[in-house]
């Protein structure tokens, strides 16, 4: 008897089989690691309150801490007739332990194992999201300040508007990023709560200390009301993909722009050969695959965060099957996401800059806003200067001797500070805040590690 | 020439102007009182830089000061050839004062006008939001305290599980609301930002004292990078609708269960008159349309707050048109949420138990998880137990004498305080924390009023 | 007593009451006379089965006669309290003639009336989108026909690919929206049966001649069972918007291609003043709003088709009030789908294309591939020439004389018919079936209104 | 060199790489065999052209057919440097066959060659679909006929309305599933196109037959311009997902009634065990984890139709990356399609009906709306009629002694023929006319397999 539940009184259909199974064994090697983390907590609690004495706790964080390596180094092995990775982990204990093995799920339900495994895979990776962001933003800084006076059209509708500076287009996105931060932070706070205790969401009957695996387990809080843990499965997920497909949107948005500043036509940038690839049939081509991929998976992120709120909401309160639907978006999302985002470093580590094509694409008429306020300077109403330049904007434009410098037009624009800081010093310090508190809290969770002596943490996306 | 960029040299074609100016001069009635206020600030700055004399800017204040009055009483009229609401008032200001109407766009393009109203606007609608969903959520929790005994039937699947209680199922949804409010703060503190000053992304040749317009309008922080302000055009609308998305598919799962509980098979409640509505055809209908509404609305809010996202995020950089669309799902969103939230009120304070019927209806069966603790208790290890109680269920239950009471079962699960008090002490603790916050930030934004004297704040979603 | 259900046992509450009426009193103005259409049928064939006499029957097509003579003149008006337009019309009739008035619901529910007023109107305006979409694909062929020479770059990846021509990329157009066509014809038969007789899903105890309605209101057939009726509820409104939104998304993908190649970095096309708008703050500008708002209404017709979808699909069988949110996503989109067509229209008729310019922008290097096959002619494998020009793409080019005339190369590759056709006449000839359908679809809609003497068809999307 | 495109001049980063190598490698082996089927006529045409002679070509097919078999077996490796399985077939031709090998590229690109091998996977995934649906179909109007004076309570807002039977409401789904075919064969004719000859949108310089390839791969039609073709990309795989969703849907839906219906409040029905599963922690749990994962699917495949719509859609003309992020849900989401439709099937097979209880359940007042009728048979006007009975529905109905016959009240309802056929006879019709049509393109679609002598057509879905 494999399967937790089996009565031995239903002739298996297999594709009903095949069908409510899914791909768990296949998603679930992912989690097995965590899930015998919080099966290590569970029972160390268990022993606490004299549920488990003191051998069998010994034995079962033994074989856990065995699972865990075994899971981590591509050795557990999930059969399909085990249903999922938490059966698979529940019969190894039992074949190895006996008694023990059969005790381990007391005072808990497959729901909240799942959700606990899932939140603290998902906490990880979440940590380590926030991390990739604050590097790309960071990234994105460095080149702002490197090119803070390069001369570069500033464009709105895809047409040019007022002269700018390429700094100040990669500063833009820096600090898109940093709002972003604290979505993420929102949802890893969301995530960091520990759900143990909560069965098939009404309790059991023994005197569980569920704020000591909490503890154990290295969580901010305990979840309180046992309900309120089931109804947040699929929710958890979906903001935890709502949180991360933000700033791989503001991602993907800067990949458009450097596609088309790198097209045949504006050449006002060049794109490293190590994110390019070429074609099957025309030799010449260096494609931005890369770039596009980012993009694409910007798309897919918002699409699946989407598809995740559709298949929780309609449902009515407490754990229904749908749910198990949520949890290949949650896990392939979140590894998308930090994909895209150490892609994105290399595509900004090997970009050059044609500076000099950059500042002669800007056109004359880019001026005209200038000249509007230049007359109003001298002492036109605004509405009035800007009819005045709209009846002739090329030949307005000539007026002004400062007009043929962008860079000097740049730095006559309002600023909050120095002209040439392009308001990067608040996006940096809340970078640097960011990553403080995501230190603190990876080194948090790293200690639950301690409850598997010879198991590290496994990287989450790895 | 309504129109502030008209040039006089296209012949308009009919259809592309109704295309073009689309809904906003309906939508923007709602947005002329906030556009007036940000106006208001500008035109304060801008009299306190030199652009404006002190009799401008008083003519200004004043004149604004009437159009937002008008607004709110419904008689300020926006042309179809004005395009929207900031045309129109810009129209009109020119009409009354002459060059100082011409003067106060100065400094400012409709890009970034357009987002602080909608800011302005939205952090308003989000913060009468998070009130909504605090008072639904404190008559949950009254509700809950009222029904902490009466015992119901827990469901996993729509199956029954184990026996619970109503008040239990309320006191999870006031901590699910309750868990929304960080998301909802989130959003309003993303909103809560000044736009102005980024023109149309790329400032103005003009030392504008962005900080102190953000003062004046009372805004927690200046959104830095001028670029960043319109890259976050959609954005801010799309996290906004995400915010009040998420509580309101709380109150539609829950809306799902309290339809299901008053159907003709179950009768554990009975819906008010006043949340139901009758056939044109059958008699003796009484429908629950104002529940399957929120149903409803919880489904368009996660739908739109995806179409927003599906509008801003392929974009370039800089403003494009297309954002135009993302005007309505974000007004219309909000203003739905706040109905249901105020609907959901309704549905509670009416809502009618029938106590007997909730504890009739428990299954003996749902007594084999007990059944399965009380042979744990008597040494047998879990899936042992399981696996006993699992072959004959019916037969094991009735070995219990205790299996009889309900309510005694519930208090013997797990708990994290006293068996009766249902977590809620710090759900409740939560809330009120959360309504001081809220109330503070609305204190602040009333504030800005004061620029418009005899002008109070209109009601976000009146 | 206004709404046709009111007992008078609740005392309303002006929230509920305003949630639930919701929009319905403004969107039904567009559906009055197409109420009014299938209620006149309905009287008819109440007259022919004897359970209306001669009187009554004149009686009420007189008054609706006039009800839609009133709607098309927008006389027409709902009150809130009336809740939706159906129950206004009943009043109405009652009003002018009594009893025929009370008997005009007899064997009928709000719920076949509304489907039928949905149909009714959603065919027609299906119907002018396939003419729209069979327009602008015809504008398109002729383009096509007219650029067929003009040599312009063949893009993949927004990086130029092989020579092309301007022509050709219209072509591809013209085929991908007669591809579209097949799937509005469905959506159009979809609609195109009678849900009459349905009442609210079970039928009513009279022998109603369904047959008979389907006739007068020229229905293509009958939906046979009753149920089936009212599950299309909003699968039906679904079905049309992807059907429309198909060929709106073929126009955005153009869209995006006409705002790049008439960017000031490619200049290959200038779109005309009609379909552009300009800035409040910079006077130079002209921004291609017109074609940035298809490519947006795409995305939004894109995210209504998901959002009825997303409604109506987890609801149990039969009527549930969620479904009455599907209007609104129905009739705006149908309708800005049809605004849509016009405007690319205009966009179309008024392209400037700069021949030379599209000319000298194709790349040498864009003649790799030709090489490779001009050594593939003299012996090598493909893999090997590929091999040998990808190792020297600018140097290997220059060997073939040819090379120089992108024109020249272009007719050179395979075609179906003659090179110079661009495989137009297949698709003339789909675009000229499909329009002949299309005719004969509409005199036969336009048939049923010979049942109210007087009111023409109104314009559906007017 | 593994890639087709390699140059040798990057150093290849590993992130990048495999992030734009993504999941092809494991996607790809259920393409393998169909695009060894393309690449087969293919070469065929190429000979008839003068392009291979007779032996590389029976060289190549006598490959394919090898590489065919493997694939089919589970033995055909891509490895991850091959980056799919187009690569591998083509580095594995030319280690076999040498310049046979490298030759068989000529006058494709990977672009049509990506095209070709989905639409012959998919128009074979949509017939086995059609074949699926004609399947759940018959099992329903078998059920319909069987239960077709079954009395059960028809309801609306999930309260009882009006009595009804439960084989009306099989019946009703058994139609609204009809419903679906004409969408998926209007898909199925989309993806029946050859798309050979487009190579990477804009042809080759050879003159290849495009009309003999798409013979030899029993294609319905050649598709025209080519760059038609390559906007189709993610098109085509976005409508197979809408036309597959729709049945989906109606089953989701289907399912939601079964799953109330068998409920421990209704228990008009019995699941069978195959279809239901257990609890790890409740021993008495039967939980309808089947139908709730059907109705999830339905909602995965509305979103995953929402998500290829969401990525194409944004697109300028012509193959970008971003489009291989449209295969994944394409291949899966078609999958899912089919085995939902198989379990179904099982589920259909094994339900119990419960005739006493379900006509045990009927609530007298629901013979409302009958008493209205009878009122009218007596001279009252509709409305009269049902104010009346509103007035004190429990009373009214006691009026009619066959009141209490439900099962006589549903004969006396409008029927299209005569009372118990249920409207079924069309719905039969359409589904044995569909089944042939179905049989006849399957027939085609295996015909083409005689290209590779001894690789019969894989299954689609196995």
């Amino acid at each position: 008897m494999s399967r937790l539940w089996d009565r031995g009184d239903s002739t298996p259909d297999e594709a009903v089989e095949r069908f409510t199974v899914g791909d768990d064994p296949e998603l679930d090697r992912e989690l097995v690691a965590w899930d015998a983390l919080a099966s290590a907590a569970h029972a160390t609690m268990l022993a606490e309150i004299g549920v488990l004495d003191a051998a069998e706790r010994d034995g079962l964080l033994g074989e856990l801490a065995a699972i865990a390596a075994d899971a981590r180094a591509g050795r557990f092995v999930i059969a399909r007739e085990e249903e999922d990775g938490h059966t698979a982990i529940e019969n190894r204990l039992t074949r190895a332990l006996g008694d023990a093995g059969r005790k381990v799920h007391t005072g808990r339900s497959r729901n909240d194992q799942v959700i606990a495994a899932l939140r603290l895979w998902g906490r990880d990776a979440l940590a380590q999201a926030i991390d990739g962001v604050i590097a790309v933003a960071g990234d994105l800084a460095d080149l702002a300040e490197r090119h803070r006076e390069t001369s570069l059209p500033g464009y709105t509708h895809t047409r040019q508007a007022m002269p700018s500076t390429l700094g100040f287009l990669f500063a833009a996105h820096a600090e898109g990023l940093a709002d972003a931060l604290p979505w993420m932070e929102t949802a890893l706070a969301h995530l960091d709560r520990s759900p143990l205790g909560s069965a098939s969401g009404y309790g059991v009957p023994l005197p569980l200390d569920r704020r000591r695996v909490a503890e154990l387990l290295a969580f901010a809080a305990v979840q309180e009301n046992t309900l309120a843990v089931q109804n947040d499965r699929g929710r958890g997920e979906h903001l935890a993909l709502v949180a991360v497909a933000l700033p791989l949107s503001d991602l993907g948005r800067l990949a458009v722009d450097l596609i088309a500043f790198s097209s045949d036509e504006h050449r006002f940038l060049t794109l490293s050969p190590a994110v390019t690839t070429g074609s099957s049939i025309m030799p010449q081509k260096r494609n931005p695959d890369a770039l596009e991929l980012v993009r694409a998976a910007a798309s897919r992120l918002r699409s699946r965060a989407a598809e995740v709120a559709a298949l929780y909401g309609p449902l009515p309160s407490g754990y229904q099957r749908d749910l198990q639907l949520t949890k290949a978006p949650f896990l392939d999302g979140l590894r998308l996401a930090l994909d895209s985002f150490a892609v994105f470093r290399v595509a900004l580590a090997g970009l050059e800059v044609d500076a000099a094509r950059c500042r002669a694409a800007i056109l004359p008429a880019t001026a005209a806003t200038d000249e509007v306020y230049r007359r109003i300077a001298g002492g036109d109403a605004f509405r009035t200067a800007y009819r005045a330049v709209a009846a002739d904007p090329a030949g307005a434009v000539g007026a002004d001797p400062a007009a043929g410098d962008p860079a000097e037009t740049w730095r006559r624009r309002t600023h909050l500070g120095a002209p040439g800081a392009l308001e990067l010093a608040p996006v940096r310090e809340r970078l640097v805040a960011a990553a403080e508190r995501a230190a603190a809290v990876r080194r948090r969770f790293d200690g639950a590690w301690a409850l598997l002596p010879g198991a590290a943490a496994p990287a989450a996306a790895g």
